[in-house]
């Protein structure tokens, strides 16, 4: 190619008997309570310490990538064009690395066996939407590369293992690696040179803990100042924070959280988080110039947060009753478990009122599975002790004074791995292109 | 006593001859561009690390106290009365400890010397005043504990040098022992464990470098939400990071900004301190549940001043024009030479417009000896050359969109140690007490 123009290729008959080789898959999102930050090799993707998230689930928020093998065009090797919701794309750099190595091994499938197809200097065309808005506020580039090589293994038919893929995915982002799996996720840094051990793995899956689940806090924010990448390496090289975190901190937190993960021991899985959390932003205020994502929105949430814990643990006696989270911008993630979602989503909601959707008048929304029924107590006994709670938690902490201090709430819970979800000629209904190439 | 009620006071008659053993000093203000946070001893006030500040001119910011001994009463040993500006208050466990030690060593003296008078075991009248108010949003523990420990040394004809004084004002606020001394001080954190080798000592003196000044940028911020010295303590506790910038970090910084300021080399000064005040921050930020004493005001007033270092750079050569520190608040001090004030100053106010002070259109106060002419450029060709830089810096830095994100900007330099202003009958005028103890 490059990639015919699209209106003569829309004028082009289709042969009624080509096969279609094209794959659509989706991927989910995930959320580090171990954060990653900092690469020890930016050409590799390797990460300076090991990190472990929880994968969320894909029926609410996830990427969808559609992979055309393009067999019957005279296009050139390596030629690929990208549109991403909907609107074509270059190829970053990191892409067309990915691409390269994926191709390069049905090269040598192909030149191992003689009797399937060719695959692997063919042009692709490659269509991935999100079904979270960027007004979410969550970073899509995990999902999204983790959706491109899951499709692309599918695509070109390589039959690659999850771990595979996953270190594939991680040449497109880091964090994407942890995509490939569902439930809770550990990346593992490795120590190799080439990065061959560098690979997520699952620590346990979307069933072991069925209870726990996710509210995202989206914050009414401004843009990012600093995107993750520039930051990341920002950081490795100003900050002498970062390189004790990484050599004694991290390493023992791995341990203790995947423990607490395998016992269910929620006290311990939230106040790992949280300080993990903490450390990021810190390690970020160390850099110099320094990088601030948190933002008087997130520091409330925080505050919030810890404030209900201490209430809350005098009646359910435990030491923590919801974890947060933040990654490189103001959103929250809140780990809680499922019996405690409608009080905390109560609580929120109230100390954050109004939010900007203007069809609505509180910051909930249902778009994305949460039902306003969580909104109003169901009795009132429960209003009345929340009541009670909101007064004990409000004398630590004030109510936010603005009005859209969250845009949003979305509540979804532990997920599985990314999903086939049509190939071929039988993928022809979900896959985001026309039979002519054309994305949808 | 305690302290006789003062109506009964004021009808007693006071004897035309009574020496009044009495004692009036000045004391000023430090910010430290080397951060104190944390203690190895709470009874002994030892500090984690060693600190190095600026000690601001007294002229604009005092704290000023008289110490009265009350040779003609029945009191009791110990009593003291103290007002701050003009409250009767409580005294501190940290203060009764600060006055007990300096009557021991007046215990000490009258036993040498029997020809002395009697002061050791007489009451105490203290009154101490801020000429800044709390507004200014500037801490007055350091100022104001130095002066008290000044001030009484004096008032008990102690005769200690300013460095016992120093570690006797250690004793009520650990700062304070910094403002015992102008120009440039470091705190050495010291090893023996009574903390005698845990002093403060001039590193230069106000007129070494003649043309540093400071910038105190008063954000009007809410409450502080944790006080200096809890938190503090929860960082020792609960901060990992805390452990290695205290044996990795600031030795060397240390060592380096000494060397700065011994060479008048601006640029090394201004990114050591830039760094530590983020590190000192970052610590809070590790700490758990996390301190917050930036906020937004102040991730800005970061974000302008690293543009504009930027900006500046290339017509000036220099790496910096000027550096940024932030104590336990979010209160910016900026540390720039004299020749910068006026255009920083202005680029400053154009960013956050409206100060709150209803009367003025600005942030600048004139109280602080600040100038309204600097508001104004001193000609076309500096307006212009200045509107083209602000043009480079808003590249990167969008201006505060809240009016009054700056409450006040107050312009110093750096000053001298404290000052005895008169002492006995001779300092009467300017005594905070009427003849008859009364605080005026």
């Amino acid at each position: 190619m490059t990639v015919p123009p699209l209106k003569k290729q829309r004028t082009q008959p289709e042969t009624a008997n080509a096969r279609i080789y094209e794959a659509t898959a989706s991927a989910p999102v995930n959320i580090a309570v171990i954060k990653y930050w900092g690469k020890r090799s930016e050409a590799l993707m390797l990460p300076t310490n090991s990190s472990l998230s929880l994968t969320l689930d894909q029926d609410q928020l996830q990427s969808k990538t559609t992979v055309r093998v393009v067999v019957d065009a005279d296009g050139k090797e390596n030629d690929a064009a990208l549109w991403l919701n909907g609107n074509r794309e270059k190829l970053s750099g990191r892409v067309t690395a990915l691409l390269a190595r994926m191709r390069a091994l049905r090269v040598t499938k192909e030149a191992k066996d003689a009797s399937i197809p060719r695959l692997a200097s063919k042009p692709l065309l490659i269509a991935s939407v999100n079904n979270f808005p960027t007004a979410a506020g969550l970073a899509s580039s995990a999902s999204g590369l983790a959706c491109l090589a899951f499709a692309v293994n599918a695509a070109l038919q390589l039959e690659l293992p999850p771990a595979d893929i996953s270190a594939l995915a991680r040449l497109g982002s880091g964090s994407a690696c942890r995509s490939l799996f569902g439930g809770f996720v550990a990346w593992d840094m490795g120590s190799k040179p080439d990065g061959s051990d560098s690979v997520a793995r699952q620590v346990a899956s979307e069933t072991h803990w069925p209870n726990m689940c996710a509210l995202i806090l989206v914050a009414s924010a401004t843009q990012k100042e600093m995107p993750s990448t520039a930051g990341m390496q920002t950081t490795v090289e100003t900050s002498p924070l970062l390189q004790h975190r990484i050599q004694a901190v991290v390493p023992d937190r791995m341990a203790a959280i995947e423990k607490a993960i395998a016992a269910r021991d929620f006290d311990s899985f939230a106040e790992i988080t949280m300080r993990d959390s903490n450390q990021f932003h810190a390690v970020c205020l160390d850099t110099f110039p320094p990088i601030f994502y948190l933002n008087h929105v997130s520091h409330r949430v925080i505050s919030l947060i810890t404030m209900y814990n201490q209430v809350k643990s005098k009646s359910n006696g435990r030491k923590y009753t919801v974890a947060y989270t933040f990654d490189a911008g103001p959103n929250a993630v809140l780990y809680l478990l499922k019996e405690d979602v409608a009080e905390v989503l109560r609580l929120v909601n109230s100390y954050f009122p109004n939010g900007v959707d203007a069809a609505s008048s509180s910051a909930v929304d249902e778009y994305y599975g949460l039902s306003k029924q969580f909104l109003k107590a169901e009795s009132k006994a429960v209003e009345q002790a929340e009541q009670a709670l909101e007064a004990e938690v409000s004398k630590g902490v004030k109510k936010f004074e603005e009005s859209g201090g969250l845009k949003r709430i979305i509540y979804t819970t532990i997920g599985d791995g990314p999903r086939i979800l049509g190939a071929g000629n039988a993928g022809e209904g979900i896959s985001l292109f026309t039979e002519a190439g054309v994305p949808k």
